[in-house]
């Protein structure tokens, strides 16, 4: 255990580090090599938009259109003078945002001294409120390579109406800054894009890049392969499934179901599938689009088990989504209706409230085991909607897949014995975690490449980096217009421009891997067990193996 | 990915193999250096028992009073004649079981060419019924430093009856046995003492040795500083603690409530506390020695709170050990008269039957969430008793907080805000990780060992590997004898030897250590994030840095 090194500064230095923590310190990260002498920026064909362009062009007035940009060695460097940017940690955490920051501050240490970093505290507020740190070597140092967001923090606010705005802009002008990168999800670059906009409709110098951030991985496109935190904590909950998997062989009686973070796609649930190869893996998307019910669901899993038992295994591994239940339309259609009679009327301990339920989910809510009719009955949330991510729907299907095998034992189609283990892999231990290789490598090249987009002067891009299946020299930086991923959606009678969250595509190749294996991995004992995360020796430089790879492959 | 070699047989060889788990098949296991050239066996002193010696002795005449034994080098090697020696594993998992077996197959296919190892399968059943599997290379290599005990499995079963220690006698013979190696927990150590009494009594040339096996870290004594699996176990939690600190320090806003396994000690929880500095880890010893009420515990974390929030610090992490309320000695009063009530009376709906309670187990029945009074109520196992260890402990205790909290708020003493996020790091996903390079080499040398006494015609004894904070050359290798570790308990009129499970002692090293520290790791932020285990590099071969190292410097 050493004490990171002393400086100005509370936070980190104060803190005592593991010895992987220090080590990571020290460990060097690779640049792709466009990054590693001169560079120019070629731009692309101009760009439309992912849907509804011609609103996305009203919203966008000054940036609709832009083209996509990519870094490309030159012989001669560009001119450099200093810049002043901000910095902005927006929503959750996800292992890699410290390196962002650390990689726009290298770009500029390297490539533009005299620059200026002001890490805005407590995300989008910070900007707003003009509350900032002032980063220099010793301050960033005890972060790089480090999990978290705190050497800066982060926060949910957004800015939106026109006093925020106008805030924001106060503070640019304030401190004089050339640029503003904004690290966050799909609503945070939505966000980074109109105040592009609005700083560009106000003349101001301020150029706005975004940086793709998202452990459930869906915010991403053709130019930008994944987002960063995601290799991170599939890894972790990776390691967690592949013991649990040990632990179903070796005991060789249970059923471990395992929830998996991802409410509104099922990114990790495929990936961690692809990495360790359960009997079952639920993918919310293929439920939708198949339409099928709680108790298709629950017979698919059921038909696993009773084949299983006839082969002499009755243990198993299931991976669910947390969204799971979202994408079955039968529970959306429950769910709604509930909302309507939990709004306005009294619901009676006899039960005939249910009358008001149309037939179909009123069938429904009775096949539903009483835990989960009682978590659908009080968990709302302050809109007075049932809160889905409270269920526990590993539990839900323990219990309806146990009284389904009941019912064929007492049938005598089933023989074996179940006992069912629930698990949910929380977001916190997931969210956390020290980056990957991949994950530093990722960010330190996305920050980089920031630095490098507002040298150029670029405004309203997302900071891309692609060719991530090759060796990190290879990768290919450049940025893309935030426009052209967005499209617009109808609230409250106005048009609202947003990223639309990257779905899991049923026709890619990922998917279409795991479903041309999961047969055999329902019958056969397919495991692999992927151990925890390692950053020197076999392993510690792998890609994801699958998901990534096989996109990258695609592209 | 690479596929195990092929061999003969099906199991781990029909595997796909992650990158690391290939890369562990290679590790090279060190040996501590009396057992890399020839070496001779010294006795100890007679021994005598934990407690109770005369009542041990009567159980045990064969076999009481025998000394501990010691290897040392030698100038000669040792007669070497061929053995046939079975192996049993009992109980749970714990990481590095696998090596074990492979430290006995090592010694004997190293030191006595010719030699035979059976596995008994599923535990002691397999040596009753003799199911069991002959160990060669091939089918022995895929589990090198693997974790699980998926090459022969456990099993809980234990020989109780004169017609099963019959049967292992039959398997014996049959086997033509030389030697038996059980590898398990408290309850199957005592369990191979009386079968080494047993074949001793009946002259069979079958010598019995034990091994100490349990992630909970209770089976240990002078002579066996720990039991196998712990040290993995405990960095498993503590990499995902460390994340979930992290998150805290990120996100600013939650306070975690991390349950640990641990339901007898709370040695986990004291060696995870050690390795990453939470604001709060309570030690249920501690709780019981100070006769601690729920009120008084959740008072402790109520004034940790309070005196954070003043700081401005409106998060932490809080470790708890699973067994906690066990411990407490007014609620273990309250289940003790809840599982009369319930086994005798008729509860009603209004309550009238709380007034059967004594007033102050009614008043802390009356202070517990509704969700904890519900579980209290509901949960019982086959014998009609409150099961304590599914009470989700953390959450009853954020309950606890939150309200004590709201009452300190109304009263002005309390301005902060409060979120408890409950999190249970579970068997499971602990018990089958794969080894450290600790556990990895500490099994190893504890089969090898194993094998070692078994070739000089010990039994009765556990293998013991001590000197553990050392480099693994300098480690001792010798045999503990089991009736050293007994007492008795005295269960339906008659005397039964155990094995006393080791608490966490309040005069140790370790305790006494974190007990110093609590004050300043509660109030400031001293929290350390270990990180994801590595098998090369930094920290790869740390053996636990606080609790082995410093009882290895009591010694």
């Amino acid at each position: 255990m050493a004490a990171a090194t002393n400086g100005p500064s509370p936070g980190r230095l104060a803190s005592v580090y593991s010895e992987v923590q220090t080590s990571r310190l020290h460990h060097a990260l690779p640049l792709p090599s466009v990054l590693c002498s001169s560079f120019s920026l070629v731009d692309g064909p101009p760009s439309s938009a992912t849907g509804n362009p011609d609103e996305i062009a009203k919203l966008f007035p000054s940036l609709f259109g832009q083209p996509s940009a990519a870094l490309v060695p030159a012989t001669e460097a560009a001119e450099v003078k200093p810049l002043k940017v901000g910095v902005v940690l927006s929503g959750g955490q996800a292992p890699g945002g410290h390196n962002v920051i650390c990689g726009i501050f290298d770009f500029l240490q390297d490539r533009a001294k005299g620059s200026t970093v002001y890490g805005f505290k407590g995300g989008p507020a910070g900007l707003m409120k003009c509350k900032y740190v002032e980063l220099n070597t010793d301050f960033v140092y005890p972060y790089r390579n480090q999990g978290g967001f705190d050497m800066i923090c982060s926060g949910r606010d957004k800015i939106e109406t026109p006093e925020q705005f106008k805030q924001a802009e106060d503070t640019a002008n304030k401190l004089e800054l050339d640029g503003l990168v904004v690290i966050g999800g799909d609503d945070s670059n939505t966000n980074a894009c109109l105040i592009a906009e609005y700083f560009r409709a106000k003349n101001l110098k301020t150029r706005v890049i975004g940086c793709p951030k998202t452990i459930d991985g869906d915010l991403k496109c053709k130019e930008v392969p994944t987002s960063f935190g995601f290799d991170t904590a599939c890894k972790i909950y990776s390691e967690m499934i592949g013991n649990v998997m040990t632990d179903a062989r070796s005991s060789g009686k249970y059923y471990h179901f395992v929830r998996l973070m991802g409410r509104a796609a099922s990114h990790i649930t495929l990936e961690c599938a692809l990495q360790t190869h359960p009997n079952i893996a639920l993918i919310g998307e293929e439920v939708a689009a198949k339409k099928q019910t709680l108790k298709s669901v629950t017979d698919y899993i059921t038909d696993v088990i009773c084949k299983r038992s006839e082969l002499g295994y009755n243990y198993g591994v299931i991976l669910i989504p947390e969204g799971l239940i979202d994408f079955i339309p039968e529970v959306q259609k429950l769910i709604a209706e509930l909302n309507e009679i939990l709004a306005h009327d009294t619901v009676d301990e006899a039960g005939v409230w249910k009358n008001k339920l149309e037939l179909e989910s009123k069938k429904l809510f009775e096949i539903l085991p009483p835990s989960i009719q009682e978590q659908l009955m009080l968990e709302r949330d302050p809109h007075g909607n049932v809160q889905v991510a409270k269920i526990e729907t590993e539990k839900m299907l323990i219990d309806m897949v146990e009284t389904e095998l009941g019912k064929r034992k007492s049938e005598g189609k089933y023989k074996g014995n179940f006992i069912g283990q629930s698990h949910f892999l929380g977001e916190y231990e997931g969210r956390c975690g020290l980056p990957t290789n991949f994950d530093a490598s990722y960010c330190y090249a996305l920050g980089y490449g920031a630095g490098a987009l507002l040298q150029f002067g670029k405004t309203g891009l997302i900071s891309s980096v692609g060719n991530l299946a090759a060796p990190v020299a290879e990768w290919s930086v450049g940025g893309t217009a935030l426009t052209s991923l967005m499209d617009v959606e109808r609230r409250h009678g106005k048009f609202k421009p947003v990223i639309k969250k990257a779905m899991v595509e049923l026709d890619g190749a990922p998917f279409k891997k795991f479903a041309s294996l999961r047969d055999e991995w329902a019958i056969m004992n397919r495991y692999i067990s992927p151990g925890p995360i390692q950053f020197i020796g076999s392993g510690s430089d792998a890609v994801n193996h699958t998901l990534l790879l096989e996109l990258g492959v695609q592209a």
